[in-house]
């Protein structure tokens, strides 16, 4: 196995993110204990929050640690749902949205009798902020991807933002396939909304810029109101109660503020390798066709369509090569299903099972783009010939 | 700071555990990835499920990590209530429970309207199986700890189990304080408990045992219904979504092996040591009176009442003496408040304000002792100085 693109799944662990989790964890005390040990392990805790906090661009206060993205948005989703609902009961989902928010809506909807009002995509996978303004009134609460994590178009995060503070509606905005990646800063997004209104919440994870896996935050407003999903011993505000992960948190926020340090070069960097990566995916299977937005994208996704090829065969066959990509999210365990994110496109149910995301990352280089087009225009012939689809008709 | 007695607050991190953690953090690949990075990731994951099943005495697909026991707890008992609600609404909650429990089935009460139905503790801190049986017909749940975490009293978890069985209730048993220290096999407690009744679900933590912070598990039987708390990706069979942490689920395996291997000689040595200790402390400030069972308790712990001495007061006298002790449970987030343990053996809240929690483990020795019983008797008479105590008057 040598060319792993694949990186918005999880990235390897940096070893500076290692090494300061070796560190912390060194240090005896549960951050919660009022003794020496205690205090020394809070105080790690204490500036880890601090400086992640300097990364997202919120107050320290406000940031919530969390076991991973996954809590996070559910943390977000229904702790917002459960402090509105005695006065609102709809919830804003735009389509294409991750599984962790689909599906924490949709059981808030089963158990609790919320309302869901979607909001359509446009044909590049963007959420379209008069559409979604249009939807706010009167709901207990909005979401929305900062960018997607399957075709990687971003949104437009300030204006939801801010169509949120104009109808006093609470926003929680996904920023775990954004953070690292693209510019985000709560504050700036947040700007002058009122008390618990406008952008309320945002979640992001650490294993996704290379920090350790089980790891992840809510930034919440202090200004928010929000009920916890974990309850006990009243850590962090009482919004998220256990034990905390002073290593984990310490080596989060080693790696956000590599992440961040190098960004604007990474970002670059990447977009550069990714457009070589599409276009020579185009010019050598010229039936294929990116989707998503092709500027306004995150930097290390390509995503791609190869109509009448299945993307779990092209999968196996690049896996078989020695190339490790993903059909969209690795979070549904591995199921074979059509994804909701393409067919939020516009696409029919069969195209949405023939596409592939390759996302590079920190590791990433020019021998990997190499690699991909060695293999993947044989992989595509290959697929569609295993699914019936003559060659001649597609390409 | 040389003498650590919080052991039961957090543990060091074994150095094999450490060592586990680091060696599956060099494993690229999210665990949900289908291609041979994320077949690799979800080996490893699936062997440390399996190892953690050994130890816990459960099928491995009946471990459903979590990122802690408070995450655990919480999933247990409102998973169960949600899966149950529309049938039972009281949950039966002894006194003394963590505040994991307490609080989350206090959220319950309020904002799902749920009944509580308490059950009183004995004067030791014990569950009598009777008085709980008696509380349990047409309930919802049911839910007891192991080990009270704050005075070691053990309960009989099995007689618990099968009260529960018997009136076909689902129970959950916390067995974080006890895991690794008490003899705990979820088969066994749960017997032939038929369907989704009886014991259901058990809570415990890796950080109690040396594995690392922000890793725990529910194990859930496979009969047992069980709404989730994060909802996702569909990772666990649907009960607990989000990316998983290998290195977590690897370490925490590690450390239940070695906790479980070194069990019964750990705890020879440890009740023998605490006991020296509790001799100690009872000769030289005659007034101190050991709290829970004498004999069935968590080997490591020694809970004493120093009349007259505040219990913070005396914390931080041994603090700045280099011994670091607990007043009770380190989930308290710093807030002093009465003991509700100490309150529910009947005592004063004065009384529940004056207590010490000596918590010994693995890196404990003599000299541990000694260095206690060297500092302790003079910083009682501070404390009961500083509170207005006349010393005459209580020793």
């Amino acid at each position: 196995m040598q060319v792993y693109l694949d990186h918005a799944a999880t990235t390897p662990l940096r070893p500076e993110a290692r090494d300061a989790w070796l560190a912390a964890s060194e240090e005896a005390g549960n951050a919660s204990s009022i003794h020496g040990y205690g205090q020394s392990a809070r105080r790690l805790l204490e500036e880890a929050r601090e400086r992640l906090a300097a990364v997202i661009g919120c107050d320290p206060i406000e940031v919530v640690l969390t076991s991973g993205g996954t809590e996070a948005v559910n943390l977000a989703v229904k702790g917002l749902w459960w402090s509105r609902s005695a006065r609102a009961d709809a919830v804003v989902l735009p389509d294409g949205e991750h599984h962790a928010t689909l599906d924490a809506v949709e059981w808030l909807r089963t158990a609790e009798r919320a309302a869901v009002r979607p909001v359509a995509l446009d044909g590049r996978g963007a959420i379209d902020p008069a559409r979604f303004a249009g939807a706010l009134p009167g709901a207990a609460l909005a979401t929305a991807l900062v960018a997607n994590n399957e075709v990687g178009t971003v949104n437009d995060a300030a204006a939801l933002s801010a169509a949120a503070s104009a109808a006093g509606i609470p926003l929680h905005l996904d920023a775990v396939a954004a953070f690292g990646h693209l510019p985000v800063s709560f504050r700036s997004w947040r700007g002058d909304a009122a008390g618990h209104t406008g952008l309320s919440a945002l979640s992001v994870s650490a294993h996704k810029i290379g920090g350790p896996a089980g790891v992840g935050a809510l930034v919440v407003s202090r200004h928010a109101r929000l009920a916890p999903l974990l309850h006990g011993g009243g850590q962090q505000r009482g919004l998220r109660a256990g034990t905390q992960d002073v290593p984990g948190a310490v080596a989060f926020a080693v790696a956000a503020e590599l992440a961040e340090a190098e960004r604007e070069t990474e970002a670059e960097r990447l977009s550069t390798l990714r457009d070589e990566l599409v276009r020579g995916i185009l010019s050598t299977v010229p039936s294929a066709e990116l989707l998503g937005d092709p500027v306004a994208r995150i930097p290390g996704n390509a995503h791609l369509l190869f109509a009448g090829a299945g993307g779990e065969t092209l999968l196996f066959l690049l896996d078989q090569a020695g190339v490790a990509v993903s059909t969209g999210s690795a979070c549904q365990a591995g199921i074979p299903e059509p994804s909701h994110v393409v067919q939020a496109l516009g696409r029919t149910d069969a195209e949405a099972r023939q596409v592939l995301r390759f996302t590079l990352g920190r590791t990433s280089g020019p021998d990997d783009v190499a690699a991909v087009l060695a293999v993947l225009p044989a992989a595509v012939e290959r697929a569609r010939a295993a699914s019936g689809t003559p060659s001649a008709a597609r390409s």
